[in-house]
């Protein structure tokens, strides 16, 4: 099979853990005899410095002519503290989410037995965690008109949901929950917003169609609390883009691999994949960042995008196989000798 | 000292812990020779049955004319999956929240050593934490234009914020942060929202007039994270509205000791001080609720609104007594003891 991949390498870190990934697919693409052409495109702060715009036209043609984007991190902390800095890296971030029609962030939350003692939770809390929340992506308060008034002084935000963006990421959340365990948690704030009571009225509308489905309903501020509390009390959950933000934030520390989390965008036009963990400014270039985030990105890749679950498989075997033989960074190494992120890479490369 | 307070016991075991902390009040203005005048209004569900609507008019006058309200909880589940009900008890916490313009909802979240393994977080994550959460409570997206377009297939919500709303509460934590560990942390999503630049901005602008406080900046979706990773890194936190609601719910499960977390309410006509657990409808009624988080929110009572600091410690002092004796309702017994809600409040009058 030909697999024409957009490979958006990013700021930080990105750079050194998609080359990971790379490498891993390229064995993959070997051993299975497919043929995978790579196609690199610039983005965030690297892109800013280069033509000032961090998510430029030549890069969304790249994307737009591949099956799938397989994506690094980008953003910078030289933009972070400067409100008024007008080209920022995360406008790229925001107008490849919208270019590319990536409606829905996939973002599964699990548990790795041989971390699971990293997690801030005590064991018996995280243990059997396994969820998946479904973060709109496209819509809301991030997309919405936003400006200023009164010279300045007071500034909007407009957060707006149409019936039919909610039937499309709910309609998802619904299947994914049928192959699952068949439990669907709608996270809202219904007392409060309209654009929240929206999504619980379409939810409740499309029940009908899915009746072996358990929906139940929860304001954001207690999924916010139960998801400390009994992380395992959820399978899948389905909420807007600010609350999926704030709450994939919140979920992906909980397991204690955060550095091992994958995540998937499923697009109108492509899917994208990348790691959760961000740019990481402070390990970039050390060669000492983990890249198994990335590289469990490249797997989901190959199953959603591809098709191709076998290929899928064996990464996170040999992913699994090099936990358990401690060849990992020195985020996971503990008193152990810790590898390179390059070293790391090759050892699975040449598992495969 | 003659101390007018007006008393909204409101829904589910809101009116049994209220009891108990009328029983404590009134045992430390005996001691200390003061005089407790109560004054009963009506809210939430209970008001709605009884006139209507949740914060009715004679209920506003009476906290109008006290010098503090000593509040239980509001909401009752009947109204929690119906998106179409026009009266809910929620719209009377807002309304109140507006006409009493209590603009800044102090919530602290710190550890009693006894109790601390009832953390859902290890015990060397949790051990120190003692932070304060001042969430911005007037303003935002609660009280912003809303609505529906399109034949109701379009939902919308406005969050709007002044920069003089972002400056009284900012003042407050600037003050607060002066009297602890002087540092604040203001927390925002600036890389996408216009309101949260202008927060950013106005607390930058503000930093220059307290120049021993460090300020720090952070996301909303990266304080999600650090809550719960290293809670006790955080001292005083400023927020909008929405995130407040989320934050302060997800930092209140990281002690362990969410039954016993109190509040305040800062406004510009009087104070509120309320527990932070809500309604609990399932053990309405069953004398079985842990009134100590409204008991200790009559002890911010006392020393906030009144400056009777004393007073404030010998109710802190005798809880802690009541903790180290196990004279605690079933959520804190294990396998000893469980004393009724009651019992409890006769236990901590007696001692006072
Ligand atoms: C960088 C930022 C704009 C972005 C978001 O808020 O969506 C990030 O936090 C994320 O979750 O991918
Ligand atoms: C009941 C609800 C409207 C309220 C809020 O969101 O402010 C509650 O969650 C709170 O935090 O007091």
């Amino acid at each position: 099979m030909k697999l024409n991949i957009a490979l958006l390498a990013g700021d930080g870190i990105g750079p050194e853990v998609i080359d990971q990934a790379v490498k891993v697919s390229n064995a993959i693409a070997k051993k299975f005899n497919h043929e995978i052409v790579w196609t690199a495109g610039i983005t965030g702060a690297a892109a800013i410095d280069e033509v000032g715009e961090p998510y430029p036209d030549s890069t969304h043609e790249i994307c737009m002519a591949a099956d799938a984007v397989l994506f690094g991190a980008i953003g910078h902390p030289r933009f972070d503290n400067d409100p008024k800095a007008t080209v920022r890296p995360e406008q790229g971030l925001l107008k490849m989410r919208q270019k590319l029609g990536l409606f829905a962030n996939v973002r599964p939350t699990f548990t790795f037995p041989s971390l699971i003692d990293n997690s801030p939770l005590k064991r018996e809390r995280i243990e059997g965690t396994d969820l998946i929340i479904l973060r709109e992506l496209t819509g809301g308060i991030y997309f919405g008109e936003r400006g200023r008034k009164d010279d300045g002084n007071t500034a909007f935000d407009t957060c707006t949901y149409t019936r039919s963006e909610i039937q499309r990421l709910a309609k998802l959340g619904f299947e994914m929950a049928m192959t699952r365990s068949k439990k669907l948690c709608c996270v809202d704030k219904a007392n409060v917003l309209e654009s929240s009571r929206l999504w619980r009225e379409t939810v409740q509308d499309m029940e009908k169609d899915y009746p072996e489905v358990t929906v139940s309903y929860e304001f954001v501020d207690a999924v916010a609390m139960r998801l400390v509390q009994w992380p395992s009390s959820y399978d899948v959950l389905i909420t807007e883009n600010l609350f999926g933000d704030i709450l994939t934030d919140e979920a992906s520390v909980i397991s204690g691999s955060m550095g091992l989390m994958p995540s998937a965008s499923i697009g109108v036009h492509t899917s994208l994949f990348e790691p959760i963990h961000g740019s990481y400014p402070q390990a970039a270039g050390k060669d000492i960042a983990n890249p198994l985030a990335t590289v469990l990105s490249a797997a989901m890749m190959f199953e959603d995008a591809f098709g191709l679950k076998e290929e899928a498989e064996l990464i996170r075997a040999v992913v699994n196989k090099s936990l358990a033989e401690g060849i990992v960074t020195e985020d996971l190494a503990g008193a152990s000798k810790a590898y390179k992120t390059s070293e790391v890479g090759d050892w699975l490369a040449k598992n495969i």
